[in-house]
């Protein structure tokens, strides 16, 4: 009992603060966790073209290898080291080398479509779900396109509404059904990073 | 610093699981914390009489004497103890008797319109609202109208829809805005519970 790991899930929209709550917590916990990206499992598709790679609708489920991602958190959970996949957003394919997770107490899981898959979250422990209005997440995804991607607006406008915006409705926002917690305000709120705080160091056996 | 009391409110539409999450914070701590119910502080009316206190609107934030629930927060706060009011639903009046609350390192207030008013909701460290679908929260209120209260269908439903359902678009569903965390399935909700537990656990120096 004492050495299984738990596992937290972390999900939500695009830029809705879900990958700043999850690096808060690394910050926090740094060696004590182990983190994996759901992003780091989007499928290899060597079958195509890298031009038919780019048009491939990186927001539905099937594009990521959750099969995969899975039988890793199984292999975690049972006090096993992992090699996980990466996935270059460059060539739009898996880089032909994989990092090692090691198990740790404390496993974190994100990405926008983790509650989606029935399997998948029946293995975590608490599942928090990151909220943010729509006009938010979409305002902080052009400013974060276009500054750090050097995207057009036009082109980013094109993608969010085309694919971001009609998976997020159909599979991501009904994925909150499924979380334990709901978290507004994800990358800026204190209060609920303080409560995952106070859970992970009960688990870890941290004194205040 | 150590010894200024937390305020938890828990906020939540009718039926949503709100009261059961509170008394299972309640039959944890027993004697360690006070939990204030803003239903206390239903205004009196005196100067109606019975009929027409019995068409008040009780789901408008009009209905309560906020100013009070604030007034006695602030002493709690101070440490001091503080003489609530009971409020009758048989005679829609308060009663003539006042009950007094201690201070506590934790304080508890729950009600559905709690994080509406900003004075109140300021006063609060941590905010968490319990969230449930509509569908939900009316067949439950449904049942224990009908079941506790002897009320008929067809009444429920006409206050339900009359008053109930508009104040909670009106007022309880935007202040879930104001929220730190949104616990789904709030009566059941075992993960957030004892996210919660954990987060008391640590304000009061329980050791697990």
């Amino acid at each position: 009992m004492e050495n299984v790991p738990i596992i937290i899930g972390i999900a939500g929209g695009t830029a809705s603060g879900k990958s700043t709550f999850a690096r808060n917590i690394d910050l926090k916990y740094k060696d004590k966790l182990t983190i994996l990206s759901h992003d780091y499992y989007y499928k290899d598709r060597p079958d195509l073209t890298f031009e038919e790679r780019t048009k491939i609708n990186y927001d539905h489920p099937n594009a990521f290898d959750t099969d995969l991602l899975i039988e890793h958190l199984k292999l975690l959970k049972q006090g096993k080291s992992i090699e996980h996949p990466i996935y270059s957003y460059t060539t739009h394919s898996r880089e032909n080398y994989t990092e090692i997770s090691n198990p740790s107490r404390v496993i974190i899981v994100e990405g926008i479509l983790i509650f989606e898959n029935k399997e998948l979250r029946d293995l975590m422990d608490i599942k928090i779900f990151i909220d943010a209005d729509s006009d938010t997440r979409l305002s902080r995804r052009i400013v974060r396109d276009v500054e750090d991607r050097g995207r057009s607006l036009a082109n980013i406008l094109e993608q969010y509404f085309t694919t971001v915006k009609p998976m997020h409705e159909q599979f991501v926002e009904p994925s909150k059904k499924f979380a334990d917690i709901i978290v507004p305000q994800g990358g800026e709120n204190t209060v609920a990073l303080n409560m995952v705080f106070e859970q992970i160091n009960s688990i870890l056996g941290i004194k205040q």
